[in-house]
């Protein structure tokens, strides 16, 4: 890592230095003209420690939080910042929420290039805008050159409640479907490929996208017939499908077949061995409805842009016949029609996914 | 660093591995044994990826976010869990809110001892109930060895405005006295000395510690008086002093001789080549108040338990006489009666401070 002030001097490009994350003068001139530039509104324009907004009125806040370590930082199909917008905005989508504003923490290592900077934080500010969430108010630090590995940001957010919306893993009964709006494995496999120099067939683009559209698309038609959703992303589809079961206390079974993988993915994790479904997404939802409810549901999940959207299993009334664990869990019915048990994974697949 | 599975086996203290950050089972451990343990309340319990609260009702909301990168992760006074809380806090209360809600996200290095990160949210633990909060979401990432220091906290917090508070710049005026509830520096000299291996004749301990109590009591008693606050934290008093003025576009004087530093401080400064008020504090309010209530507000903060709190200075109608400035700026009169312009920091003084 050359010395910043260093390359200054030689005109090569203007970097992150120490001094932009002291709250002096160099902070003061970052968080005007690199985050205020883009994020601008007039709940973030004073600049204060806090930023004062209205309250939504008439239901319940809904606060989430979501740190963003992903390794490379731009990737096909998204970027740190891009993630670190539709994840927090997604969190607040599957609860049930209307996002409204975001908070953003930046943790920057000295010598970051300013234009990677800017790349970023222009595809939050456009994300942001995507899902007309505001970014009302933040905080730069800056740590010394292998504190930490060029940039994390984290994001936490607040929504309101959606009327008509209520979700919750005690609401998930036996015989209730699950739908998912698109294929799996996308996000994990793009950014695999990006750090490790593969590549396939085709470039494989992340999801990494808004969720929030087609969340509310299904509360505000299905009203409560919707009962749970979740956005399958670190763990991926299976464990989403394991703490399901664990948290509504139901055996949950996912049809291999149903589930839709891109043949790209499916090369991939054949390579590398890797199961698609425990890969992370960053643009899925799958929410859990009535039974009655689910075929308008995959209707309603393609009117909202999704085209591959397909019911991919159910809540059963009891795990699969013959000896097997007490507690309700996952299960797959794989496409030779055989069941088994998911298991959470150990370890990590793949680290610093998102 | 060793291999964490290694120290495992030979018992030695477990460590935080790559798995506990990957969303599969020891995530899942992680979370209800570590986190959950500690900050247990009926919106945190569901272990969902958002939380959802009551809305305060009657009033506008307060958003704030800070992330905390401190080295070391203890100090004299406090540790960076205690910081992560009491600064976001902070933050909240000197925007005249009442603080409510607290989000938490850990970006933890692998190979951190697992003893470290549970002493850490103790202390989070512990301040939150202090401060009568609730962390109410939170997400934790694992980086590999030498991606991050240690550990990273961000938080973001909630809080309602309180009936009566009316701050802002904007409602600055010539004439108005600054207060602030005690002594400067000693979080900045806490830090360094624990870094450095210094020693002065008694150790400086860290003021690390809420400052809601006392805002409260400002904003209670005195209403409309009291036009502004913050706490003056990273860049310390200095910085806090060309901030109000240029954001409120006056000019503002505070007077050294009435600027409480404790002797240590002084001490240290001299050795050190560092300016107490550009020290870090992390347990100081300074609040902008009509003249007329400048002594009832040293009186209340002394009765909320500050009792070196002291008037510091004044909002004037102009600059000193002569050529200067043509914008508002921070003016120290200093002890032999001159007065000099303060300048924000280009560096860091003290990287990593809180």
């Amino acid at each position: 890592m050359p010395d910043p002030r260093e390359s200054e001097r030689k005109g090569a490009p203007p970097r992150v230095t120490l001094g932009h994350g002291a709250g002096g003068r160099l902070t003061s001139e970052l968080v005007r003209e690199l985050f205020l530039a883009r994020f601008r509104n007039p709940h973030l324009e004073p600049l204060g420690d806090s930023a004062v907004v209205a309250e939504p009125g008439g239901g319940a806040l809904v606060l989430t939080t979501d740190g963003y370590v992903v390794t490379p930082l731009f990737f096909p199909g998204g970027d740190i910042g891009r993630l670190a917008v539709c994840g927090t905005v997604n969190d607040l989508a599957v609860a049930g929420a209307r996002p409204l504003y975001l908070t953003a923490s930046f943790i920057i290592e000295e010598g970051l290039p300013l234009a990677e900077l800017e790349r970023v934080v222009d595809s939050m500010a456009r994300t942001a805008r995507e899902a007309a969430v505001e970014v009302v108010a933040g905080d730069t630090k800056v740590v010394e050159s292998g504190s930490c590995d060029k940039l994390f940001i984290v994001t936490a957010g607040v929504g309101c409640l959606r009327p008509g919306a209520d979700l919750g893993p005690d609401r998930v009964r036996p015989g209730d479907r699950l739908v998912i709006n698109g294929p799996v494995g996308l996000h994990g496999v793009a950014v695999l490929s990006q750090r490790e120099g593969l590549s396939f067939q085709t470039t494989v683009r992340s999801d990494c996208g808004l969720v929030s559209g087609p969340a509310a698309l299904l509360v505000e038609r299905l009203g409560p017939a919707v009962r749970w959703m979740r956005d399958p992303t670190r763990g991926g589809l299976a464990t989403l499908v394991c703490d399901l079961a664990e948290d509504a206390g139901v055996p949950v079974i996912i049809d291999e077949e149903s589930v839709p993988v891109p043949p790209d993915v499916e090369a991939a994790c054949e390579l590398l061995g890797l199961d698609p479904l425990y890969l992370a997404n960053e643009g899925k939802l799958v929410a859990v409805v009535e039974a009655g409810a689910a075929s308008e549901a995959v209707r309603l999940l393609r009117e909202a842009g999704c085209p591959e959207a397909a019911e991919i299993g159910r809540v059963s009334p009891s795990g699969p016949a013959g000896p097997g664990p007490t507690r309700p869990r996952g299960y797959l019915r794989t496409r030779y029609g055989g069941t088994r048990l998911l298991e959470r994974l150990d370890g990590d697949q793949l680290p610093r996914i998102c």
